[in-house]
């Protein structure tokens, strides 16, 4: 084990990340990673046991960073749930802006019904999405938390999907907002929705 | 142009679909799909220019069903908005079931960008999606057309992605319904919520 070793593993990485979020996991071979990365198929086979393992990396990699992101948008917002949410889904028109989708979500496309430890990964981070939207459904005092959480899920996934039609938030994604405005509305009282409002343009300023 | 003719391109046309389906636009070859219609490739390309001018064909016919599907829902409900959107979100649940997404918009992540045939017969139809979800929501008398439009879409996507990872609608899709009423809700007048109830109501029977 080398010095240099780490260097190439990343590098290998590195050029697989790349080529599979811009061809996909299925087409993009092992021998194309290897020359994309200045480096041969014996020292991909090295690092990485198999192609499915390096997608495996791969999927790790991008959750780490989306639930780095994540925490980076809300944690800053503690204790003011309705901001939060507003902070997620402006980050999340963000990211749409490089109008190729979610990695995750396309590779979920991707997933035949054999690929067990790619779905594990995928099923995993969107099963962690899922409790995390709930959770902030619930300190925001929604009436029906687990369905807020579910219909704030749907719309951040339908945004994902029509980018990729709708190039650049060109297309439905321009109601994103309002869509999740009006639907954290209808879960609170009008009380809860004044309070709400007040403490999130306090934190605005 | 002897009579079996037609029944040979069908025969193409059928396994291409089925594999395209299963497996993505991007990895099926032409050979594997002459093999399972039992035809071979010399035949394909006589009924079909190029592999490009196969997945247009199929992209076609799936639009062509959806839409028939589409106007099938709701049709028979016209002046009945509400009850309308209420149809078509229940067939979009019971087509979920299916479990591997919606056809079309798994093709639009396989698409790349210099695929400006196929990316223009998914953009086409997402267009008028769009349009025809903003024209019922219009009919409504909603006080944004466009906007709730735009939002039913993004549930109607969300859908597909989430139906992709969590199967046969055991995932955020369990909400689908509650999200779109709610969408609507908030864009009706107490008055017209309770004039759309009634009617709808008085429809069911």
């Amino acid at each position: 084990m080398g010095s240099r070793k780490p260097g190439v593993r990343d590098r290998i990485l590195g050029a697989a990340s790349q080529l599979f979020y811009r061809r996909g996991i299925r087409c993009v071979g092992v021998d194309a990673i290897a020359t994309e990365a200045g480096s041969n198929k014996m020292s991909l086979y090295r690092h990485f046991r198999s192609k499915e393992q390096l997608v495996a990396e791969y999927l790790r990699s991008r959750i780490r960073e989306a639930w780095e992101h994540w925490d980076a948008t809300i944690v800053p917002l503690q204790g003011n749930p309705r901001r939060q949410f507003e902070a997620l889904f402006a980050a999340h028109l963000a990211k749409d802006k490089a109008c190729r989708g979610c990695a995750l979500a396309n590779v979920a496309i991707e997933i035949a019904d054999g690929d067990h430890l790619l779905l594990a990964l995928v099923r995993e981070f969107k099963v962690e999405m899922r409790e995390r939207l709930r959770k902030i459904a619930h300190e925001l005092g929604a009436r029906d938390p687990s369905a807020l959480g579910d219909a704030l899920m749907l719309l951040m996934d339908g945004s994902d999907f029509t980018s990729l039609v709708f190039r650049c938030n060109t297309g439905p994604t321009t109601s994103l907002m309002f869509a999740a405005n009006a639907l954290i509305d209808s879960q609170l009282s009008a009380q809860q929705r004044i309070v709400h409002r007040e403490r999130s343009r306090r934190r605005w300023k």
